[in-house]
């Protein structure tokens, strides 16, 4: 038998619905109480108890639905009825009250399904205000019913979960492996603030391959830390960041039982959060430019990764490539004020492969090449500390004037 | 003899003309080379030699001028010429040509002031060119010349050391003891990014009073870490930030021989940074809006510090800040990811004396109130963790689309 696989990328990725053995619905409910239409539930459910892993946020401050999504992984993560999901309100710094909405939304799921399984529960939008949960119970019912005789709604999903997002961010990523194909498919909402609040990410990746819960806990947490935690658009971290992996076994493969496949698996599953972590960053609220940051030859990776937020993160180099300014000097502040113990005479800058600083001195011959590469809408900028051989990659953005407008207020 | 001290802040402060037994002079050179007649360089010099302390950035990148300020500190920090000052390129980031150039400043000060004692030198605006030093030597001859027959140019000197600051920052404080007077006299220079680059506070601070290098520095530490280290615009530290103080005994008291003396001179010395920080604040960049964040509770100074940092830096914070919305779930989400591990049940947050959040619980009823105190020019936000006795205070401000586009370019 052939033991080599391939893994590909679907260029028109219908999301979820490209994954056999899922049903979807979303429905409209007015969370926003602006009559908009807009879409702001959606259901995910799977024809038999699904397998999972999750990673959430960081922050100290984590909303009701991440707290439930917590206890839900550690009760039975390997009997999971799905996911439910609103968009409008994050049921964020809600209290009592709302972890009680949280657990209602994941018994009306559980209820108005038939599945008798525990639900993963999500939401985002604004923080500090209470659920509407009549409508969203009423909605989830809708979402239930829907399931029966429109299971396939995997785009209206994945536009109910979106806040201020411009498009929807599908992706799929197929492995071919002994003339079989395996499946994974996702959909994810982007780092935008909307109404006053949250930069939530929300990202969902359901696959047909099998797996206990352990080993798709690693893989995800391995793919994580390479994808959606390295990116930035404006350094705030979320109350209610959350991905959710998915597993129905359906193909009847598992990634317990072969190695190749399983390191098949940690590639696709490492392409897919990458593709949407990509689609995050592009879409960022009122961004024009998408940097890639490649901080090289540090001492540690903590190293590497401070260098990198520290320059992502600061206002004068975003502002900066908002400018289309070639300010190698503010890179090398920021840099600087990370304090990893660099050395100025020790540093290379490149702006994609343009040198703009060697051993720290400044190669102003450059000068229009580094104007024509920051005019780009994506380019990279390296910095080499030459102190180690760690590195870290941040993919940032510019920050516009109309950022700051976006967000001045609810 | 009466043991008691009284200290005033003077309200119409000339700066350093305040104080007896210093020179100053001013003159332009046109280091911009934008032909605009700005003053850019500054000489202070004492009747006699003078004694110093000095803090600097924290950068791992320092400008040339500050590790020529730091070997002159190691050296003999009681025997000081004075201070020369350029704005309009901060020498920062110029590798060996820098520190050659540096060390001409130094060298012209001491010839042509024929004082022959070290220099500090501190330099502010654009980084990584070259200083343009045959200008700089001239303007510092000038400068010498203008000491003999024109030596009170202290609102000069206050006004070249400026980059985007729109006015020059004074402060005079006067300490009353045993029917003497003793005086402590400054100018500082903003955070305003200038040109392309910097966010240089510098801050210069002259006495009458006598004490040694180790009691000055003693004092000028504790008076920094609680003014001029507690203000942030926005969160990018500067490789050149510097504040110096200058000692020259004039009064013929010394804060060594007498402790009651020495700690008045502590309240003064903290006085007068706090005046030149506060100032430096309210000149930010394109700010319309000062919010002091009083961060209490915590289990530690640095846990408080970290907490305030995360707040004062945070892009959605300081949007809402621009645009008058008491949006406390933006703080309490910045305060979430210091990580210092708080309890939003915990929280207590208030807009001025008006509470937003108790033990976590948003107390709606006073939103009229929360959205009257945000619109004002500036207003406190109290933020207590209910974990600890530790505090932190930092004065900071909001982020307006003028400032994007400020600095968005060079």
């Amino acid at each position: 038998m052939d033991s080599q696989f391939t893994i590909n990328a679907q260029e028109n990725s219908k999301g979820l619905f490209d994954c056999p053995g899922y049903k979807f619905s979303a429905t409209a409910v007015d969370i926003r109480d602006n009559q908009s239409g807009q879409l702001d539930i959606a259901l995910i459910v799977g024809n038999t108890p699904l397998k999972s892993a999750a990673v959430f946020t960081q922050n100290d401050v984590t909303a009701a639905p991440v707290d439930l999504c917590k206890a839900v992984l550690k009760g039975n993560p390997e009997k999971i009825g799905g996911i439910v999901i609103n968009s409008g309100n994050a049921n964020a710094c809600t209290g009592n009250n709302g972890m009680a909405d949280a657990q209602e939304m994941s018994a009306s799921a559980q209820v108005t399904t038939n599945i008798g399984l525990p639900f993963y529960v999500c939401s985002t939008g604004r923080i500090g205000r209470r659920l509407p949960i009549d409508k969203i119970s009423a909605g989830i019912d809708t979402c239930a019913k829907a399931l029966k005789h429109c299971p396939t709604q995997a785009l209206q999903a994945s536009q109910a979960i979106l806040t201020s997002d411009t498009c929807e961010k599908l992706a799929t990523v197929t492995i071919q492996y002994q003339n079989k194909t395996f499946t994974l498919a996702g959909m994810a909402k982007g780092a935008g603030m909307i109404e006053p609040n949250m930069a939530t990410m929300l990202a969902f990746i359901v696959t047909d391959l099998d797996g206990s819960h352990t080993s798709l806990q690693k893989c995800l947490s391995q793919a994580n830390a390479q994808t959606f935690n390295c990116i930035s658009i404006d350094g705030d971290m979320s109350t209610n960041d959350t991905v959710i992996l998915l597993a129905n076994g359906e193909s009847g493969a598992s990634i317990d039982e072969d190695p190749i496949l399983a390191q098949a698996f940690q590639e696709a599953l490492t392409l897919i959060s990458e593709i949407l972590a990509k689609k995050i960053v592009s879409d960022g609220e009122k961004i024009t430019k998408v940097v890639t940051l490649e901080i090289k030859g540090c001492s540690s990776f903590e190293d590497a990764e401070k260098v990198a937020r520290a320059i992502g993160n600061s206002l004068l180099v975003k502002t900066s490539f908002y400018g289309s300014d070639p300010n190698w000097g503010r890179v090398v502040d920021a840099a600087g004020y990370a304090r990893v113990g660099l050395k100025l005479d020790q540093l290379n800058l490149h702006y994609n492969e343009v040198p703009a600083l060697l051993s720290g001195i400044p190669q102003e011959h450059h000068t229009d090449d580094w104007k024509a590469i920051t005019q780009k809408k994506s380019f990279t900028i390296t910095l080499d500390l030459n102190q180690g051989d760690q590195s870290f990659k941040l993919i940032t953005t510019d920050l516009s004037e109309a950022y700051v407008d976006f967000n001045k207020s609810e």
